[in-house]
Parts: C-alpha cells; sequence; structure tokens
C-alpha cells in the first residue's frame, strides 16, 4: 500500500458573529481539525494570522486577542496569503452580512481561491454578479463556490437540488416554509386544533424569544425567502431568469397597508396590533375552508412562476401537520418524485446547523482537492 | 482563463435488471452523458464493449445485442479494461443481487478502480468484508467506494449522514421506516382514520401491485431493514460493532409463528389468513392507546441499541400523518438536530430513484477526479 493521506487544506475565515464563531468552533474541533488548516481569522474591522506564537485559539479566547493583536482588516492581503500558502488553493469563508465581499468573489475566485458561504448577496441579487461567479468556477475553471447554508441552513436542500438536475430528473415545483421566523410565526397564528392569538402578540412573543430581526420587518417582508427562492431558481436550467436576482421576485409583504407608514420600528411595534383585523380576516377565510395558513415560496416550473406568498394548506397537509416549532420544509416535486414529493425538514436557522451548513461545504472541497494521490 | 475542461470518466455498468436498466438510460442521456464514458455493459451471462462499430448503445436496443454480440461474462477482463484505460481510474458500477461480486470489492478497490453500487451485500454483511473495504478507499487510499441508493434509494440519506458525521454533530437517534413495501403495508393496514382490513388481504393487494418480493416472506422477515441499519450504524463512530453485520441486529418478523412451518411460497399464501388474529391483537392494542403501527428501524445510541420492530406512534407523529403509499420516513436526531429532527421522505424504492442515487455518487466521484486541472 502507499502511504496516501489527504493533506490539511487551507482556511481563512471572515465574520465571527453567531455563525461564524459555530464555524470556528467546528473547525478547530474533531473531526474537522485534522482535514483543515485555518490560517487566518478575522471580524469586520481587524485580522490576525494562525497559530498564534503562545497559546492556539479557541472559541472562547480569540475575541481579546484579535482586539489585542489584530491587524487592520485587509482583504488584499488575506486572498494574498491564501493564494500564496504552500498548500494553496485554499478556502475563502465568508461570514459576513457584508454587500460588498460577495461583489469581488469573481476576483476572489479568479485567484484560485475557493469561496464556502452562508451569505445570500452574491447567489440572489443581480444575474451578472452570479454569472461572473459561475464562469469562474467548476466547471468552467478547478476553482469551487459553494453555499449550502444560504438555503436551510444545515439540511441538504441545495445539495439534493443539484443531484436532482445533475441526474437529469426534470424539477416540476419546490414549494416549503423556507423561513424559521415566519414558519413559527404562522405554526402559531394558525393551528390545525384553532386558536385565537392574534397576529401582533405572536410577532411580539417571536420577537421576545430573540427568533426575528431587531426589526420585524425584514423578516415580515418576504425578502429572505425570496433571496433563497432565487438561489435555488438559479440551479434549475429552465427556471425564470430572475435578472435583479430576489427583487425580480414577485412577494407578497406582511406589513399590511395600514402600517406601511410607521417610520419607524419602534412606532411599527408600537402600533402592531392596528394590522390584526388584516390577519385575523385571511386567518377565519382559511378557517371556513379547512385550512391553516402559512408563508411559503414556490418555483412552479411548469406555469414558469416564482413567488413567495401567504398560501392556505389542508390540515391534513405536511405544512399543517408535521411542521413544527421554527422548522423549514422544502418539498421537491420531479419527474421521478411525484405523485408523492421528496420532503426534508428540520431546523432552518440557528448558528450551530448553518455553520454545519458551511463545514459540510468545506468538507466537499476538501475531499475533491484531495482526492488524487 | 485557461481551456478548463473536466474529462469524462470511464465506467462499467454490471447487471441490467430493472435498476441497471434505469442507470443504463440516465447514463446515456443529457447531463450525464458528458460527464462519462460507458465502456462496457453486462448481464449476468454476457458482456459487450462500447461504443459499438455501428449503431450506438440504447436503453431500448441492448439487449438483443448483448444477446447476439456479447462474450461470455469475465469479471477479471472488465477489471482490466477499467484499470488500463487512458482515462483511469474508472469506475464499476455493481447494479447486481450478486453475493459473489462483493466479496471481491476489496481486490477490484485494490486496483484503483471505484465502485458505486445500489448492492447491499458489502456493506451489510460481516464487519470484516466491511473493514477490508474501508481499509482500502478515501482517506486511507485515494479510491473510492459510494452506495447511497442501498439506503433510501434517491433520498440523500447517507450523505446527509456523512456530513453530520464529519462536520463534527453526535448523532443520537436514527429512526425510520425503511422499507417501501412495509411502509404500504402499515399505512393501509394501520390507518389514522381506524378500518379493520385484515392484514393478510393488504399483503396480498401488496403482492398483487407488485410491492412485495416473490415470496413476501422476503420483505416480511424485517431482514432488508437490518441491512439497511447495519449500513448506517457502520457509518457512526459510537455505534454497536454489528460483527455479523444484520445479522446481528435484533429483528421482529412478521412471519407469525402460526405459519413459520409454511414450508412454501404457495403455501404460505395459501395460508395468510391463519395470520390475522395476531395482527388484529396488535392493531387493536395500539388502536385503544391512539396509536398506530409501524415496522420502524432504530438505531438508538444512547442506548447502544439497534433493532428492527413493530412500534406504536401517536396519531399525530409524522410516521402515523405524513407517512403515504410506500414512502420511506427517516429522522435523525443529533446534538443539533434536537429535540425536533432533521427528516427526510420520498419514495424510497422504483428503478429509477434507486438509480438516481448510483447516478448522484457517479457525479460525486466524476467531481473528485476531475476537480484538478
Amino acid at each position: 500500500m502507499s502511504t496516501f493521506a489527504p493533506r490539511p487544506v487551507p482556511v481563512a475565515l471572515i465574520g465571527l458573529g453567531g455563525v461564524g464563531k459555530a464555524i470556528l468552533s467546528q473547525l478547530l474541533s474533531p473531526p474537522l481539525n485534522s482535514r483543515f488548516n485555518l490560517i487566518l481569522i478575522a471580524n469586520s474591522r481587524q485580522s490576525i494570522s494562525l497559530p498564534l506564537p503562545a497559546a492556539p485559539i479557541t472559541p472562547t479566547n480569540f475575541s481579546p486577542i484579535l482586539e489585542q493583536h489584530g491587524n487592520p482588516l485587509d482583504v488584499a492581503s488575506i486572498l494574498s496569503l491564501l493564494s500564496n500558502h504552500p498548500d494553496a488553493p485554499g478556502i475563502f469563508i465568508d461570514s459576513t452580512g457584508s454587500d460588498l465581499i460577495p461583489s469581488i468573489y469573481p476576483q476572489i475566485l479568479a485567484m484560485g481561491i475557493n469561496i464556502v458561504t452562508p451569505n445570500k448577496k452574491a447567489a440572489s441579487s443581480s444575474l451578472s454578479l452570479w454569472d461572473d461567479v459561475i464562469s469562474k468556477t467548476y466547471p468552467n475553471t478547478p476553482t469551487m463556490y459553494y453555499g449550502e447554508s444560504t438555503v436551510g441552513a444545515g439540511l441538504p436542500i441545495l445539495s439534493t437540488l443539484k443531484d436532482l438536475v445533475a441526474t437529469g430528473d426534470e424539477i416540476e415545483k419546490i414549494e416549503g416554509v423556507f423561513s424559521g421566523t415566519l414558519s413559527y410565526i404562522f405554526n402559531e397564528f394558525s393551528k390545525v386544533e384553532g386558536g385565537d392569538v392574534k397576529f401582533s402578540q405572536v410577532v411580539q412573543i417571536a420577537k421576545d424569544k430573540g427568533y426575528t430581526e431587531p426589526d420585524p420587518r425584514d423578516d415580515l417582508s418576504g425578502t429572505d425567502v425570496a433571496r433563497k427562492l432565487t438561489i435555488l431558481s438559479r440551479l434549475i436550467p429552465t427556471s425564470p431568469a430572475l435578472p435583479e436576482g430576489y427583487a425580480s421576485v414577485p412577494t407578497q409583504s406582511l406589513v399590511p397597508d395600514v402600517l406601511s407608514n410607521a417610520s419607524t420600528k419602534e412606532e411599527y411595534l408600537e402600533r402592531l396590533a392596528e394590522g390584526d383585523d388584516y390577519f385575523d380576516k385571511i386567518r377565519e377565510e382559511a378557517r371556513k375552508e379547512g385550512q391553516v395558513v402559512r408563508y411559503v415560496g414556490v418555483i412552479d416550473l411548469k406555469q414558469g412562476k416564482v413567488e413567495c406568498k401567504l398560501g392556505k394548506y389542508p390540515t391534513d397537509h405536511a405544512f399543517a401537520t408535521a411542521l413544527k416549532g421554527s422548522d423549514n420544509i422544502i418539498s421537491f416535486t420531479t419527474q421521478r418524485y411525484s405523485p408523492r414529493p421528496l420532503v426534508i425538514q428540520g431546523a432552518g436557522a440557528g448558528a450551530d446547523v448553518t455553520a454545519m451548513g458551511v463545514t459540510s461545504d468545506l468538507v466537499k472541497i476538501h475531499e475533491r482537492l484531495t482526492t488524487r494521490a
């Protein structure tokens, strides 16, 4: 036998918020720590090269170290560090919420640096940026971009869609509850067993539990769901073009007209109850038909439509019965998976599962870079 | 830009039953036909090298061509064809139900030939054979073995479990309905809304619809489920050893004592109704507790148990409400996915979806072999 041993791949991690910290924690622990060589971490202001001369970095000690010993963030020098590493090609993990870094993905990829990211911006904004990313990645070049965690966090949503497409299945429809926040809100507001809780109360509870963005309108606008549909849609050869990305997706907002003039988050939250009549009516109408209300994203290839909307589902539908808490549920109806779809369900948000989506992408790149002797 | 273009990988396909034919069909169609170079097909008696001198092979013309122009099957010469191909390393697809071919996987892998298979034998029989396969595959060598379709057909079950394990999640429990046949039988026999159909009637209908093996006892023995649990269990570092594979898994048989002396398939089918009392009692007992009956496989890492058994589930449990037809449903409870599990559901049997499990493995190998320039 030869003495084959896959080498560790160099990795730089930018962005150390909740998800970034969870990625760091997974990367520093077995079994991932033997596959990767973390050569740099950075937050939005500072970066530090690794390993440190003294004690090793840990998920708990990095913050004061970065504060005291970090250098001002300089993306160009991070990229040069990665591309000149003796074990290059390496991987750039963008765990920021930045718009700026995604805009330079094409340049990063052109340097032969692979990218893994939970940041939805590049894949869900203008088609020209996304086309530029595609032109600079496999199979057009040997360089890779992976963004599994941009839809469904750690759930295998993009990988499943890629498998269906790559093996020649024909996608007919993708339908799902893609927002953990909106899943929770409607699972509580419109229950199979009934109930008369007010929409404003549910939103307030969701906010208090930390399930919403600081301004809940960022969830209720549906924009996050529209971004996810854009990402999925672009993996399907026969789907609509969406030139402006998520902004091209017809998206029903859950901020009712009566509240559209609330100018601040505070005013909106204060006046939240003014929207209750609007949602009461919707729930009542559904209830009369024996249905519940869910906020869903739909890609319907037969109709050539991509949209985010409030949908009504019978009380024995999986979106009504099987869906719990803040879970995502996504169903794929295809030529092979019909009439019954392939369904994937589980937590679609949270730092640990989102980080897992990122680190499982890292593993795939590691395997692809180290399979040949 | 360089003129990077991933090369087609040479593939030999052995086994041309229902699944083999569906694999052939997918391999000969876009988009897979540009990724792979099918250099040989074989059934259990004959093989033929490709391309043919005259017309191209198709999923409909291969059978008479093989009959008239094929050579007697000689596995050694197939392996030598693959390993001497100018574009080696190639892939050997074992779509047979054979015991013999899996027993030589270690030799095939030692030649640097990658293996993809829907055949459960190597991964679910003796641990020594499986250990031998592992020792001859990545990360111990550059050679790969993939068997996604051995559990859940085209559903992403093994890939999801591998991702969870590789990223450091801790598996607590895997529980599911793993047999399409037994899913159908119990979804019909023990419904949420009740009903008094006899077990023997449901088995007869399932047999008439072609959902069962020619001898339904091959499904009702639970052996197929025990094989699937063995395959899953061996991917989990902390799971029980199962030295004899599926034969080490405690497995409840659905052939009741009163029928255990039926010596032939015909006698068994004739006397099927003698077992109805047994199943009526089980259903009635569950019904009194507001539960339904399902045949499940369970890997419980906290209890260190792997078992196949009749389980009882509340009528609002996903195994009762969400499960339809002959679908599989598999739930993963892990440190990250708890208390609510990650759940995957959909058709778990059928030629097209099983073939998709095989061809999605081929794609992964193709990517791993062709990523570097």
